[in-house]
């Protein structure tokens, strides 16, 4: 390869004047400017030898892009809790430094300025939402080949980098348990609709409700819905509190006798709701709720769940980040981008379900 | 103020070559650096306006030194959620970043180099211990007047800055109410004896026991409490359950009718591991906690605890940090160092506890 020494000699000037004609700072006569471009013409140096160069500073910094919620207490969340356990285990693992970065909602990112910045070596980005601008964003990540990758969010018609459960298959489950149990009307509190996570639940909730029979297999939208079947909270344990209040009238009149929770806080809220109004979980009704969190092991019941892979979602994450950069210039070895991008989730059976009589 | 460049000119050197005598770094004659030395103390130059003028360079990070113990899931611990979501919000509210370092226990950390080095403006400090080497590190960060925060541990005889809650005061509230619920005979549970967190709590422990005549006025270490009484943990919810199969004889002899516990994850351990052989919280016996955590409310029944903010600790620590790096160069105007260094406990009452017959 061709350096700053060559062009510097045959232009008959310094190294250091090279470096400021391509860097293009300070004073410079133009003659001079001028020489040094002839000079790196003739021996096909290119400036972006000098890019390569000063991208080599690495800043053993792991970048996190996490979002942010005034007063919101995010690492006590468990989902945010395990996923960012799991990328500092691997960071740890491999010499890195964890640097988190804050975002508030609707608030762009320019991701591929950390890279070029120096902040970070590498990027995981939590908490993405699916916008025209974030797109746009991590197409450039894509363009620049900036080592990074997504958590637990999908982009439809894309090809990013990503790591994420398989929550079809993980709601389809929860909802045919039900089913095999003996309920019949089965309502539905999923999370905000911005993240794939929540269409991916209410695809795995409609299947399985369709296959048996349940709802009507034409029916698409949540708008569709047989009446008071359907909630829409924001994940927090309070929105599960307001389910609670809309949807007792509901099992009241029979019209409901299990619900589907998109996760365990909006399940607590809605049992400490219920409660309040004087039904039982696994007694009046049968709930279930989704991440497997803590919270869930120690309620009264325990809560019947499902277990996500979120800290191994966030070693994965980081593993993959850190090989693209640990390949150092030549060309990665990297796993098919496709392997193992879909973590399975599992049922966990305690005693938040009612029991059909035949097993009771 | 004298600078690199009139040094230079009187030792009639480069002024690379002051700057290479001040660092300490590449080769260079005995002779040069006598010349350079001399310029510099003729000239009353001093090497920190150097390290000054460099200290300038900002990185935008805040660092956190995090304890690291392999497969721990830290950022699950209440504790740790809490401070860091605090340390958090402040340094969003000041456009900083949060760089995470981690630290294996018993490994050094060269707090000074991560200033030197501009991985950090200002650093945070969590689950330091009190070690001769530690306290080494953490003067040289005062010698160096580097902005930097303990949370949570302290460290007699020496002025550092910290943030700490006063848990002697809250396990002595705590111990107190079970003696007014006419408990008599109370065990411990401590954590582990390296952080002053634990040497807190028995004052604490101690000091209400002994006020009320439970324990004998001269009794100072654990290895003299009588039979049963005092046990030893390491926070974790494991080790209360490893604790339960100890303290299960003492409760069934009735040498002992209440449990007081350094941390909720032992509590529950603890709770756990009776109930398994029988015995059923505030019932056969009382029980409480320490740290208010989201699983203390849960809990069946709700345990009685000890609540610390920790999110203001990580709040406060953070903002003092800041506050210290924004008074750039100035002579900072800090708040006097002892104003609200030691925040106030509360204990929260629920049901893990037997009333007394007087109030039930």
């Amino acid at each position: 390869m061709i350096t700053r020494k060559e062009v510097a000699a045959m232009a008959g000037v310094s190294e250091a004047t090279v470096s400021r004609v391509f860097n293009g700072v300070g004073p410079m006569k133009e003659a001079t400017k001028q020489k040094v471009l002839e000079a790196a013409a003739a021996l096909n140096y290119h400036p972006n030898a000098i890019a390569q160069n000063f991208a080599r500073r690495r800043s053993g910094n792991l970048g996190v892009v996490l979002p942010y919620v005034p007063k919101v207490h995010i690492f006590s969340t468990y989902y945010f809790a395990e996923v960012l356990s799991g990328i500092g285990e691997q960071a740890r693992n491999s010499g890195y430094d964890m640097l988190l970065m804050f975002r508030a909602p609707g608030e762009g990112s320019d991701y591929s300025g950390f890279f070029r910045s120096h902040k970070v070596d590498g990027c995981i980005i939590l908490g993405a939402t699916d916008t025209p601008q974030e797109r746009e964003e991590l197409r450039k990540l894509e363009e620049f080949s900036y080592p990074y990758c997504l958590v637990n969010q999908q982009y439809p018609g894309e090809d990013f980098h990503l790591v994420d459960a398989d929550h079809v298959q993980g709601s389809y489950e929860a909802v045919r348990y039900l089913i095999g149990e003996q309920h019949r009307r089965i309502a539905f509190l999923n999370g905000s609709p911005e993240y794939s996570n929540s269409a991916d639940r209410w695809q795995g909730y409609k299947r399985a409700m369709k296959e048996s029979g349940l709802l009507q297999p034409e029916l698409e939208r949540p708008g569709d819905m047989p009446d008071g079947w359907y909630y829409e909270g924001n994940y927090s344990r309070k929105s599960g509190v307001a389910a609670a209040h809309k949807l007792a009238a509901y099992l009241a009149s029979g019209e409901i006798d299990g619900i589907f929770a998109s996760n365990d806080r909006m399940a607590i809220g809605l049992i400490q709701g219920l409660r309040e109004l004087g039904y039982q979980p696994g007694q009046h009704y049968s709930i279930i709720g989704y991440d497997d969190s803590e919270a869930s092991r120690v309620t009264d019941p325990p809560l019947t769940t499902v277990a996500v892979p979120f800290y191994e979602m966030g070693f994965l994450a980081a593993k993959r980040v850190l090989d693209r950069l640990n390949a150092n210039g030549q060309e990665a070895v990297i796993p098919d981008a496709s392997a193992r991008s879909m973590l399975d989730t599992r049922l966990v059976i305690r005693q938040s379900v009612k029991l059909s009589s035949g097993t009771d």
